[in-house]
């Protein structure tokens, strides 16, 4: 018999476009502060903290490794465990896995798998409905959180009850409901026995693999092989990539959701939204009396119904006599879409990507094991970078061949080599490192390392890089 | 008797807030490149040169002289003279004063004066207009330019003729209209007596200041104490303040013209536009077949009758389903309209200069008589700027009491003194600037310098800065 710790998974291997320019492949949605201070992965470990509550086991991809320690450090929490997918298979093959991984402890461990890209409203009030549904899960149910629907909405799938309910502790589910037409959604409204399907789980670990063996068994061994391959990286594991690239991409509904017979529904009342698009943020976001919202520095004049965002403190959007309007500005790309055209903005981000656009998939800020860099200034021969290095970690021993470095450190303190000359480099101290030196640069110190390069030559490309060593683990030629 | 060179008058002291963000108080629209490869002011300037015509008299203020030094080099020719305006009183002082001081050589000189921040679609044709124009103004009539209309334009004067013409060569004048309301515009645009008035005019210096002498004797007194009192500041003419500053604020349409009797039309069939808004720039734009525009990294998916304009390369500027939308991005500020309302730029530029938001009449880059700056990132303690030395030019000398600078070259030659010490830096070399120390950096190169400036320090305000010698003549505490 199990205690009644419940384990948060916190799927968050996701790269979704429908929110560019701010959610991008490498820096998705999850990591952003969409709505407030914290990003909604953050937010999404917070949610799932307090006494019943083992610490997360995250599941996501490598380029998001380091973004995941950070943004956990940031809230002073961490997690149980972070496990690394080698490709994204959707949500079977990782919720899987994280059952797996527990299972090896414990067979009878509580899972609670939430996507870490939502957003709801109440946190005590969801732990309230976990706990409620915890019973169920400990005797052997798969239960599925669903929403009880305050508007007709055509973009999430809903749950089919066997009756209307004013429950709060789970119920028999009827089926599934592909995401509707208006009409039908409406009449699911009217009826009462329709809730959404928020892609939230409770089940334990042995429930679900045992569905698996029934439902999915090919892709039960492959998992279980990965994770039986698994490899230990600093504070990561890292799946068996043989074994897990053979897996289809395929969501758990599909997989072993809609064929079980042992699922439960939870009905939830509290709020809830899955941010799918710039529609629902316009949603989300606390509209003011003309539905007009603002976020960053924003000034609307005789606007309705529409969406002004600003990504920078340093870039002021205004909009004039809108009506039905997002518009999202950032740094290095901004999008005015007729709000009804939401759902195109996946479409707009492919075409970028077609046209060789950059900011289809990327941000200046480009985030390293080491911390993240971005560029402030390019020139024919020169580059300007802010290069911001977390405290203890170290940047790979390396040289360049076409260029020069002047760094002058700005924050906290460096410790520089250079042709095997160590030294520490402090705030308003500089440094030159010559074309073809051997050096590296950390940060030894308890915060931040703040520090400006300005690079010279004809080349200055990121794969301009010898390396010698390197605590990450990366190539030649490899970036940063 | 005067030969017949025609002495272009630019008049460029406006600062228009009508094309904001683009245009801005700091750097007004003429300056900028708003239509093509060439500023406005410079695509006026060599509109009309040539054959039979002088150096142009410029006519601007103090803030943007040497903006205009700078744009007429970049185009390889250079002003008669630079009026400097004390403060802006519209075009009836300024176009006096170039009178007056083109009078001093030449009473019976010609003058064809033009706004610097309007397109025509055909030079040659204009100055074959201007040529057919020259023996009325020779003859002491004041011409005016009257643009052959093809809409009925509401935010255009228009000139009523005696009659119908398809004159090429001047023709009397009945009478002035005011801005119509649009049934007035559609009936004179069918009644074919009537143009629009371009604020352009043919004149000898002679004729015009016998004009004022007639309807505005003091303005005339005041003008001419101005330029009786002008001093010469390196290639400038400062028009003297004092008697400048008693000045009406008034057009020169308002001063003189509507009261004279010695008034001629140039009709003008050739394209024209005064790019008084948005709308203007969409319509002049050169739009596709579903009316948008797009300039600069812009895309539209599915969009009619908008335009997406960014001002950077490295600002990608997206639109999905958007129709009579005006959407232009720069790297501070993104402005959003619909198309109908395109005139209301000018109150929302107000409304943010009440909130205090420095993008309503700044622009990042700040331009000096020296060169120009721009600041590529601020922390806490920390500033990154960029810094661009003109060919010949020097910063003052001078020192700051809170902070520390490093400084990079990474183009060109700097000539640094650091407390007496004088010393060459190029490409790839720093130097190190100690709080406290009285330094100076200049170009003594024969192409721009640019130089990364790192400073540190706890207060980083540009009035921290104590000057002992600038030869541009500024004071402590004054920026740059």
């Amino acid at each position: 018999m199990s205690d009644t710790t419940v384990h948060p998974i916190l799927l968050c291997g996701g790269a979704g476009t429908r929110l560019w320019p701010v959610s991008r492949k490498s820096y998705p949605k999850q990591f952003t502060n969409m709505l407030g201070d914290q990003s909604l992965f953050q937010a999404s470990a917070l949610r799932l903290t307090g006494p019943g509550f083992a610490a997360p086991v995250v599941v996501t991809g490598g380029d998001f490794r380091f973004v995941v320690t950070e943004q956990l450090a940031g809230v002073e929490t961490q997690a149980g465990a972070i496990l690394i997918e080698p490709a994204a298979r959707n949500t079977a093959p990782a919720i899987l896995a994280a059952a797996l991984h527990l299972a090896a402890e414990d067979p009878d461990a509580a899972m609670l798998v939430a996507p870490s890209d939502h957003v709801m409203g109440d946190d005590a009030g969801f732990r309230d409905a976990v706990r409620a549904a915890l019973p169920a899960a400990l005797e052997g149910r798969i239960v599925t959180f669903g929403i009880r629907p305050d508007r007709p909405e055509t973009g999430y799938g809903w749950l089919e009850l066997e009756q209307a309910t004013e429950a709060t502790a789970p119920v028999p589910l009827k089926g599934f409901v592909e995401k509707p037409a208006l009409a039908e959604a409406q009449r699911m409204l009217a009826d009462g026995r329709y809730l959404w399907n928020a892609g939230i789980f409770l089940f334990t670990a042995g429930t679900l693999i045992a569905a698996f063996e029934t439902h999915q068994p090919a892709m039960l061994a492959a998992v279980r092989a990965a994770v039986a391959g698994a490899a230990t990286d600093l504070s990561f594991t890292r799946l068996d990539a043989a074994a897990w690239d053979v897996l289809e991409d395929i969501s758990i509904d599909y997989a072993v959701m809609e064929k079980a017979d042992n699922l439960s529904v939870l009905p939830y009342g509290g709020a809830w939204s899955d941010l799918g698009d710039w529609d629902a943020i316009l949603r989300e976001g606390n509209p003011d009396e003309r539905g007009v919202v603002r976020q960053g520095p924003a000034t609307a004049l005789d606007c309705d119904d529409t969406l002004l965002r600003s990504e920078s403190d340093a870039l002021e959007i205004v909009g004039i006599g809108l009506k039905d309007v997002i518009a999202v500005a950032t740094p290095d790309a901004v999008l005015i879409a007729d709000r009804a055209r939401s759902q195109e903005v996946k479409a707009a981000v492919a075409r970028l990507k077609e046209k060789g656009v950059p900011q289809a998939e990327t941000l200046p800020r480009d985030y390293r094991p080491w911390g993240w860099y971005e560029s402030l200034a390019v020139g024919d021969r020169f580059q300007v970078k802010r290069i911001v290095v977390t405290p203890g970690a170290a940047l790979s021993l390396q040289s360049h061949v076409h260029r020069s470095e002047h760094w002058i450190v700005v924050e906290g303190t460096a410790r520089v080599t250079v042709d095997g000359d160590v030294k520490l480099v402090t705030e308003n101290q500089s440094v030159y490192i010559p074309l073809g030196a051997v050096h590296r640069m950390e940060n030894p110190g308890k915060v931040p390392m703040v520090l400006i390069e300005v690079q010279t030559g004809r080349y200055l490309g990121e794969d301009d890089i010898t390396r010698y060593d390197d605590v990450y683990a990366r190539g030649q030629g490899a970036k940063g």
